[in-house]
């Protein structure tokens, strides 16, 4: 290893910055695009857990360094265990480190800047909300190398309309930042130059709105898709009957009816 | 209370004008924004659990008089009984008129002319089907008063794809006709001098067609979505079955046979 | 019946053709526009099962003889025989049929030249990806003839959106190739000239895969996506853990990282 190559591997593997309520976590491994390796999964798992009882951060920015946004699993890593036992462990692993993102009650946003393939992709899908530099590109292309994109698919397949989701996972091909909005895997791609500022200005939105009422919608709303409709109302209705008892929400409405900016106390 | 208001407060808060089997209802508090209020909830429950024993009516137009289309829930009136059993119960007769619009055997078209907020973004996404006005807009807005829209999002995440409904839901942001055509919220967005030619075309179509296969259709969509794929089609090809009993089907495939019109007799 | 008409009764219902892997399936009887008759279905089911045990096959395309795709059920032979015990064994034989398509570890393409009407239309929302020439057009409307397309609407309302899937199950209107791909119900429209180059280089994408990546994704898509999210990621995260023991993985990640093309063993 070169002395820059050691010096960038001490570096911390997932960088975390907070700034007023909204904290932006970088995966930081640049020169092997941002895999998640296990080491990355773990970082990224213990944070958002961190994260999940921290009241102070009110949205994450999911962001990469360097030329890539996430390349998915190491295959290196991977290749070095060839024991089923193992997969399993790390899939789960994965599983839950995706299953975390949604269910911590801050929104999460990906900075999609560059290439986001196979779990990386699924870190995109797996996100509330994704904004995309059109230089980034996406595909599921574990086909690619004989390894389908299973979990990735899990999020696809919930995220954008089948046919579409069908044929990125068999055929593994790149899709455009513009391709990606127009099915729906990003709420948006924009030039490279705007994207900061885009990212930036969906987070102040978020920020700028009760806390109470985010944490609230942004939990009620994994709960409540993959029931059935009526069940589904009867949790929507007790949720926002919850909702109503809050502080911010009568400040708000009063807000509001009295046509002055409200003051939330996010309780 | 001026007399003019006096006088518009005395005015029935909702319309209901019947007319060859297309019935439109049209919220009546064009000064209140049409708000789903508990009087104008009962009102349009009440009035749909009679259309749905009412064979002479084949279609319903769902509209609002004045500026807006609808602008959610009445908040003052939420704000004058700060009361948890209060608002489960609002919300419930609320979800419960919702689930309404979805059982009743006749389809409904949102004929939607201005501002649809939360509850009345709501009306549009439960509506079987929605024409828009380029005048109109959109938003579950319900987040900017501290209050996230979760009986919206309820119908809202079942009609557009995540991110979007995320994005929506998340920031209240206000979406234009045109970009709700796009993300499948309606149908299609008109210009304003065309929206009661559109509607009433769309309504035509479907006053045209049988009334047992408009009916079995509407009331089999909802009952097969929520299963799983086979139970789906267990279930689908049974009402298939029923429906090619019906007379309404052996006249139409005979009309059909022998290249002339059907005439339906409605069973 | 003429001498012609005769010959053409004697051929084949159903037309197969294997070439690399690459399974070609015609439907052919045109001049009754290669109606789903019973006849079509059981060749179609047999076909299928056939398929589904036959390594050889790596992807089956879908295609339609004459100047129609598909115009859905026989609607004569279905007349002759006005008994609701028979109707309902014929939608659960075309069902059946239906769900086998998904069932099969082979992803079928639908290459679309013309109409593709009712069943015809659930035979492109079924298959896993489907490309459309620009003179094809597209209808659920068994509507028009009485007889609401209950059985088309469980692939098409899982397929494409709420709304977009009410409208054509409700007006039994035809939509365009270009329409079709903008509501996700084919993956592209293309000219007629370019259709059958498309459709192979789509279906060559998929035979240069590995196949057991391929048998795995398309089974596991279908698995999973009745399931709720858990359940999802456990199904899926145990999938992959598998497919990364086959010799393909092994080989295509060391291909990867190695820098060179991968050989399938298929296994």
């Amino acid at each position: 290893m070169t002395q820059a190559a050691e010096s960038l591997a001490r570096e911390p593997i997932l960088l975390r910055e907070d700034d007023n309520g909204i904290t932006t976590l970088t995966l930081n491994r640049p020169r092997q695009y941002n895999t998640l390796s296990e080491a990355m999964l773990t970082a990224l798992h213990d944070t958002l857990k961190d994260i999940e009882q921290d009241d102070s951060v009110r949205v994450v920015i999911l962001a990469g360094a360097g030329k890539a946004y996430c390349a998915g699993h190491d295959l290196k890593e991977m290749r070095a265990r060839p024991d089923q036992e193992y997969y399993r462990e790390l899939f789960r692993k994965c599983s839950e480190m995706m299953l975390t993102m949604n269910r911590i009650p801050q929104p999460i946003i990906a900075r999609v800047h560059g290439i986001a393939t196979a779990a990386g992709c699924q870190l995109v899908a797996t996100a509330d909300l994704a904004v995309a530099s059109t230089e980034a590109s996406f595909a599921t292309s574990g086909i690619n190398v004989g390894l389908f994109c299973a979990t990735p698919g899990v999020p696809l397949s919930r995220n954008i309309l089948r046919k579409h989701a069908m044929e990125m996972l068999l055929t593994g091909e790149f899709i455009s930042a513009e391709g990606a909005a127009r099915l729906g895997l990003v709420n948006r791609a924009v030039e490279p130059g705007l994207l900061d500022e885009q990212v930036m200005s969906l987070a102040r939105h978020i920020t700028d709105r009760s806390p109470v009422a985010v944490r609230t919608g942004k939990q009620m709303f994994y709960r409540q898709i993959d029931k059935e409709l009526e069940s589904a109302y009867d949790f929507a209705a007790e949720v926002m009957a919850c909702n109503m008892m809050a502080e911010d929400a009568a400040e708000g409405i009063d807000a509001f009816i009295e046509k002055r900016d409200p003051v939330w106390r996010g309780r």
